[in-house]
């Protein structure tokens, strides 16, 4: 199997996380991109056309994206759990999974604006009203310590993602300040050998 | 059940298709609502905090979002096939919903830089980069007629929504002209109950 993978992509953080969870992380060969919003790079088109990272390549010719289904197919590859059977505790975890992946679609856009977007066209309130939707998903995690407590599948590895992310490019925030509880899930979380294996790349 | 919904979302759009197919239209009351990413809406961050439509309530008390878990939750409930089970089948699946939701994802960002953004911050390269991950799509798409026909599931109701959202904000693409095989399977999948059906609301 084959990924096409930029190293600070945090959705293919997210596919290489669950891989290592699954065992599967040492049957997945690393292709190096360069993919980007405004100069798109034809290599990835050819294959995914919306020429965006991660884009797997199974062993039987599939090619898939985005990193939900990714993740998916390598947990049924894996016989895994990541992924609930169909019942009230998959929809619970599909929708931790969207929680994760929107804060990390708000992270980056508003990374985006940083350094992508040329200073003077530059929109503070934009850049403000993203990092609010990463603000007001961890004060809702933060109140409900229980969803994440003991959990390992996608809903826990794409909020992990988040976390991660968020401080690799925005430091500055200081969630942890604010938000103890998820600080306190985080630094446990982050330690399990997925994680670091996935983090050394 | 009940959905927070804004009648141009696309994604809320997704939902309603679906649910249509499954013949559960008639059981979703609509909740109107004011998403904005920068104006950020407390009523929908009650219930979702990333202040996002489409989020859905079932009448067992779970709110889920986003459309994907939506979409999926309402096809299981309804034992339906919009989702086909693990195989090769699913992932193809999938991946075409990636690649309609894709094109929503680019043609909002678009539909932001000139609608939300103050004229003198908008930036030109950006949108024309958003617009030709539709582009490139729709030309992947167009080269594999085999893909969509005959297909009635996520991959084609995604794809599906964004032509329809192409259509509503960006008229100027004219894509039909340069992708006659997804033009003549929109003409027809644009007909099913369905789609008119959603299109009316």
């Amino acid at each position: 199997m084959k990924i096409l993978f930029s190293p600070t992509s945090p959705y293919v953080r997210k596919c290489l996380v669950a891989a290592h969870e699954l065992g599967l992380a040492d049957r997945i060969q690393l292709l190096p991109s360069n993919a980007h919003p405004v100069q798109r790079d034809p290599e990835i088109i050819r294959n995914n056309p919306l020429g965006k990272v991660p884009t797997f390549f199974t062993d039987d010719g599939q090619v898939l994206y985005d990193s939900r289904v990714i993740c998916e197919y390598l947990d049924n590859l894996a016989g895994g759990t990541l992924f609930p059977a169909p019942g009230a505790r998959r929809w619970e975890t599909l929708t931790l999974q969207s929680l994760g992946d929107g804060i990390l679609d708000a992270g980056l856009i508003a990374r985006y604006e940083d350094v992508a977007r040329p200073q003077p066209l530059r929109w503070p309130e934009w850049r403000a009203g993203q990092l609010d939707k990463a603000e007001t998903s961890l004060a809702h995690l933060n109140a409900r310590p229980a969803l994440l407590e003991g959990r390992v599948d996608i809903g826990a590895i794409a909020v992990a993602c988040a976390l991660w992310y968020l401080d690799l490019r925005f430091e500055d925030l200081r969630w942890r300040e604010r938000h103890p509880a998820v600080a306190k899930w985080f630094a446990s979380f982050g330690e399990r050998p997925s994680m670091r294996a996935a983090w050394a790349i």
